[in-house]
């Protein structure tokens, strides 16, 4: 792409190095900006850099902060003596999102793959266990994606975990709801029979 | 959505203000930058910032400029006699972008269209007949997008022009290279048969 202003250039730039945004969906977007008063664009620009210098990651659960402790883990209000373990901070909000869980959150910040050269080292996985030791946990939710990578972060966590009298459970993996049977992968269908519910148990949900 | 951090919640606001921009995606585009050096994210954010304050535009021909004239009308390599009309600045990036262009541009900033409320006031068209009257400009071509706000915005500017002595174009309409007969709409190829090329005049292309 040529351009006549390198100002123009530079923002189309830096808008292309996002993921998921190409050069044209960056032109359209550096245009779009262009459009509007330099006082609006100004304010993007400073909540941007903003959030990036002050933002925090709680000391607790790892998720973002304004503070030390997240609003989740300062809310007296929850349980925390159930911790739901998810991957990213985008789960924290997917789960609470649903408002169907009031415990509290442990973000392992990644999930174990060898393969990425993604070690147990590199996750917030030796931080859980101490918080797990030290909170006297009831209940730790696995909540991460159905994968390899995923089975293999519960395992070695349940492991780390068994001398501790604590319940372990991991959400469910079944037929989402709306989704149709002939088009379901053989290995959720399976799971999906082998995990198969009273009929009461499910109405009542 | 539920955020624990409302610095991060007010940066998905912004994101998402952007055209195209859902609050997922601004969401991912959000934590991207989180992941990203400080000193990145600052530097994304001043070129956003600085591009607005201080982009001009070419006091010529409209398109963006670093100063008060853009690079395309201070270069004397191109032909200043040819002018090309286009609707914004991204139909001159896309022109550009072709290379088989040496002439110059004037961007109209938009399009005659009454049901939007924009006429010929709003945009550059006043400007456009004072620079071929000034600079004797030879040729005058159109390469708005084929509807018929483009028609209607061609037609008023020819009407205007209609004194000079001025050879006036439009850019071919046709089936796109590439493009399968059989897909095509009944005008394009109503358009496409009323104005066929002898083949020699094609092919030499």
């Amino acid at each position: 792409m040529q351009f006549s202003s390198s100002l123009l250039e530079n923002a189309v730039n830096e808008f292309s190095k996002l993921p998921g945004i190409g050069k044209k969906t960056a032109l359209r977007l550096a245009l779009h900006l262009l459009k509007q008063d330099t006082k609006e664009v100004t304010h993007f620009s400073e909540v941007i850099a903003k959030m990036r210098s002050e933002i925090k990651f709680c000391q607790r659960c790892f998720n973002v902060a304004d503070g030390d402790i997240c609003s989740i883990c300062s809310n007296s209000m929850r349980k925390h003596d159930v911790i739901c373990v998810v991957e990213s901070i985008r789960d924290v909000i997917a789960i609470e999102s649903t408002q169907q869980f009031n415990g509290t959150y442990h973000v392992l910040n990644g999930i174990i793959s060898p393969l990425d050269g993604v070690g147990p080292d590199q996750l917030n996985i030796e931080s859980l266990i101490q918080r797990v030791q030290k909170e006297k946990t009831e209940e730790l939710i696995f909540a991460l994606n159905p994968n390899i990578q995923g089975d293999t972060t519960i395992y070695y966590i349940q492991k780390k975990l068994q001398p501790l009298l604590i319940r372990i459970t991991t959400i469910a993996r079944g037929i989402a709801f709306g989704g149709e049977l002939e088009y379901a992968d053989e290995m959720t269908l399976a799971r999906s029979l082998q995990n198969r519910l009273p009929v009461e148990k499910y109405v009542s949900h």
